[in-house]
């Protein structure tokens, strides 16, 4: 069998097509047609070499849903229950090592410092190659852990669970109480932001307010937020005192930074209440230092922080559970459909911030 | 000022309609107008003398919505907001010593030894007397523990959110983990276990499992539940199968007793998984013990099981912002009202189980 | 090369002394010569075959200390460190599968339903045969989670954190609060009782009291523990008396049953207090079910209880660190060795009681 | 009854000695001999005025250990116990409103914004002016929260209770897991930095690390920590070595703040594991920003980051056990002891960073 896909093969020049062909595959492995591939604002990063884990020629894509070609051997889903052929899966996009000292001791997988991930730490380069999902089909290595899906949701819709939405999860599973009662801020209203926002209001949060900057982008927001606050219009000042009024003048519980801007915490600090927690989930590539006033922001007031990195399969339950529970809401945020061939405008698009949500659909 | 109230004067005797009248009131105390009192069902057991902290006389009725009357000097909601004339409040039934070990270090303070209790251990008795809901109008101590309402909500649908709304949350709040991803088997179809079966669905819960034996509640139940099962239908083993069915044949990560009755555990500790949750809410008077069989049901699955007894201000909260979210569904838990001067039909109502959720509306 | 080990081939008849040969191991198996193999209360049941997890032929013993001879290819332990030759080594006793819900979403690996154990349901029938630590080598699989050790401790002694020691720890992992200024009464003096009451009073529990039958288990407990109670000498009522003096009436904040009788509960309840915290780590094979207060034992006071199953390899890590920093103290819990060839006397010994700790020592 | 005084009448100018006369005192007050009176650092801020919240005149203390001298009616500690005459007695040196969202809803009381701190913003001016620890006698108001001690512990020992050791216990409270098998590294070997140690030891830490510049210091560290780094002799790469080595190249899995300096957070991130938790607890004032690297410090790595502040009477009962059970340690912390007419004196030893801990005895 031969597949397409397209490949980085070296820094900052466009992705080309490239065939390959695969025959044989380990036992446990499944061959995985490809029904959605979600753009990733990483994936721009990717491409012009800015993250030094990734090796080239390699296929882009750790956003993936798809349907199973074959399976080989046998291979369990996370349920136990086994994959067969036509079955429509997600996956965990990372492979952890189930061996180090974060996998199996300090049950924090996610942080396992040998993870493998498609599409940014995987080559094409060695067969079985198709380790990425800008591709017409996906090789699932043996450690690879699925999740089967109902047929039901359009695999473009919940291809949205997979890398934003469980780093979402991972967030929001690290509170220490439920959200209901709560109000939370989250800064962002791209797709992480819009996700978590979401999934707040999804895992019961009283009051959520967005913080962004495109009309566009707040307008989706607006239909399941509280409150959305426009950052052209409404000053930091008067942002806060928006917060306040909301908070019985205390400050949010739960500030989330979701803009991928290390300057947004200076915001966020400020927002919080006395014993609040901030989670900080966007900042996903290094940047300037910013000042941070250790006594106001973080002692005085007693707060927590917490870096969310990635996630795990755990997350990526959760969700998909969100996507499925509020499919309406996240179709909306898909605003731009590409075919493989177009990854390069895809990616452009995603650049220029013109989509909310970019996806690679196949057929 | 002078009003009515509905008083228990000897255990077993319909309660008499009293006059009352409301002189000076202590610096800090409220005086409420009754707008709504709930009839909980352990009503009808103090009624008959069943709970040995009843003293009579009393007036009965822990669950109320007010507007308020009077501020006898400053007082401030829980929110730090001065509570004024004409305001819309309900408020915690019970009141905390805020002293003990419990209140003070132990930060359980619903747990307080010197806890005492609207409508349910202070007697009407003593001046100021309106110390129960069955009253055209009640007086809040000093220590009461208020919080304002918006306008928005009919008083008599709020006023679930005061007992078992504020219990429910309290189970809830014990959780751990975030219920996205989980599978929450509630038994019993009463007000509790509605209201847990709602909030559970609130929280994230990706699938709510009611299991009941009247098919009027739980009609009222399946607009808002994944799946009810009838005890009255389905045998305990075919109930046992379609909740492994739903888990993958793992069982349910929660188990949530509302029925009130011991019994039910036996069949609970079958329903949950390894390494499952049992949250154990109704059962509120002593009963028969239990054939327990401590390492199938608790040892050998690693079963956490946590007793949940009344609540705290913060589990009001949770519930007051519960209903309002999801007002419709609650609305029609209220199935029958009655006026002050019918209290007596309503303990009966409550005691023939006619009624999901019998309340005193006044006008 | 050839190893003998002591078999149990049939239930209920003695151990016979066998010989096996290891020729070839799968790449990352260890070869590991035994210097410490705990005989384990289980081991009693499971030569009589009231395990029904156990087949036979097969090879006692889960609690080993050992001296790697041969590691096949390369094996890393549980801190990413090579595995070499000479090195003096504990292991996790139990192979989970990193594959199920509970490996890789419910972060409860002990709780995985396909756990293989050592010396438990692991036959010597097939090669490599050696998979019980009553032997002389022992074949640790690839999977098989290792720790290194120090050669400062006696391994006969650090052998007491493989099983006890690590569920011990699994117990107190568990519990929500740090112990320093809690009251915590262990049931039960045997191994798991010390181990528990010992590492209560390491992780800063500021009262431990333990409650026991043997004057000479008692006397070992009194150098450590606060408080040790002789159920022969005290009645139930005189003990609750003590626990109640020593907690300003409130009852202790934390009991932990480590007796393996279930009637232990029916005491175990009424000590705690109020919101107090009942781990039951000690009842390992199914009893007469026990009569179950649900409202007085559970409800009225909120009370959490935990079944703690087995360990993960966090705690035996855990158990690791406890028995190195008092290894004084747990040098006395070892009151009886023995040689391999003595293993029925062995568990002759253990079966009447007469040993606090027994354990096959080698050379 | 007379009592002098030591009063900061105005910033910047010594103390001087003035007597009170105490009169009558409200119901539920306790009027209390002196025994021991800490000097805390943060004296020397508020008498040069360096914290906004204090008034002059104003009694410094906030550290104190007394002798009831009398009860006026009935006050209970927090066991619930009567207090009376003679009884050697600690409190909570804040006093919080118990009425706030953060005394009522959010389990955070030691963030009340309503908080009183007896010797920090509690003038002398008006009756019963005996509001501060420098001092013959206090009178604790009846809001204040008592324990009562037992005689064994020297008073000039137990004070380090109050304040550093109150506050170095909520922050080890905050942790979510046990320390056994834990590395902490406690930046700062002051009174806090000590305190931390120690308990974080006493809580079963498997190793913990000091970092300091003082030799005397860390030599008093030395004999019940694992590991001390003097930052004098070795550079900050050598000690992230260290770190690094004791970590089988890890990182810690938490890092204490204890220096009072803002930069001990540019070390400390560096020497914290993926995963791991960073407590700060030194900062007290407000200093220059410090340069932060969201993604380096806080995203790639998954930290949480705990910022605490001030403590609650749990605290105060988990310190006291802590200096009870390693009474000896803490006997040497105190190396100066002054009269109450060397107050001053006290305060220029600890500016000098002369004295480890000060105390004032009073005989």
């Amino acid at each position: 069998m031969r597949f397409k896909a397209m490949v980085l093969e070296a820094f900052g020049e466009p992705l080309r097509m490239r065939e390959f062909e695969i025959r044989e595959l380990a036992e446990g492995s499944v061959l995985v047609r490809t029904l959605a591939s979600g753009v990733c604002g990483s994936d721009v990063h990717i491409a012009k070499g800015e993250d030094p884990r990734t090796p080239v020629p390699i296929i882009l894509g750790h956003e993936g849903v798809g349907e199973v070609i074959e399976v080989v051997g046998e291979k369990k889903d996370i349920n136990g229950e086994p994959i067969r052929p036509k079955d429509r899966i997600i996956w965990n996009r990372g492979i952890v090592c189930k061996k180090c000292y974060w996998c199996t001791v300090a049950k924090q997988r996610h942080l396992c410092p040998n993870r493998k991930v498609y599409g940014i730490n995987m080559t094409c380069k060695d067969y079985p190659h198709l380790l990425g999902c800008y591709s017409e089909a996906i090789v699932l290595l043996p450690e690879v852990e699925v999740l089967r899906l109902s047929h039901d949701i359009d695999p473009c819709t919940i291809v949205t669970a997979s890398c934003s939405g469980a780093t979402a999860m991972n967030a929001l599973d690290s509170l220490a109480e439920p959200l209901v009662g709560k109000t939370v801020v989250v800064q962002g209203v791209g797709p992480l932001g819009i996700f978590i926002a979401v999934a707040a209001k999804s895992l019961g949060a009283s009051t959520v307010v967005v913080i962004g900057g495109s009309l566009e982008r707040l307008s989706v927001a607006k239909e399941f937020v509280d409150v959305s606050l426009n950052r052209r219009e409404l000053s930091e000042e008067e942002r806060k005192k928006r917060v306040l009024e909301i908070t019985h003048n205390r400050g949010a519980d739960i500030v989330i930074e979701a803009t991928g801007d290390s300057q947004a915490l200076l915001e966020g600090f400020n927002l919080l209440r006395r014993g609040g927690t901030y989670l900080v989930t966007g900042v996903a590539v290094p940047q300037q230092p910013i000042p941070f006033s250790v006594y106001e922001n973080l002692v005085l007031k007693g707060i927590t922080v917490q870096g969310v990195w990635v996630s795990d399969t755990r997350h990526l339950i959760q969700a998909v559970n969100i996507v499925a529970s509020r499919s309406k809401v996240f179709e909306k945020l898909v605003t731009h459909k590409f075919k493989l061939e177009q990854a390069n405008e895809a990616l452009e698009c995603v650049e220029q911030r013109k989509a909310l949500k970019a996806v690679i659909c196949f057929e």
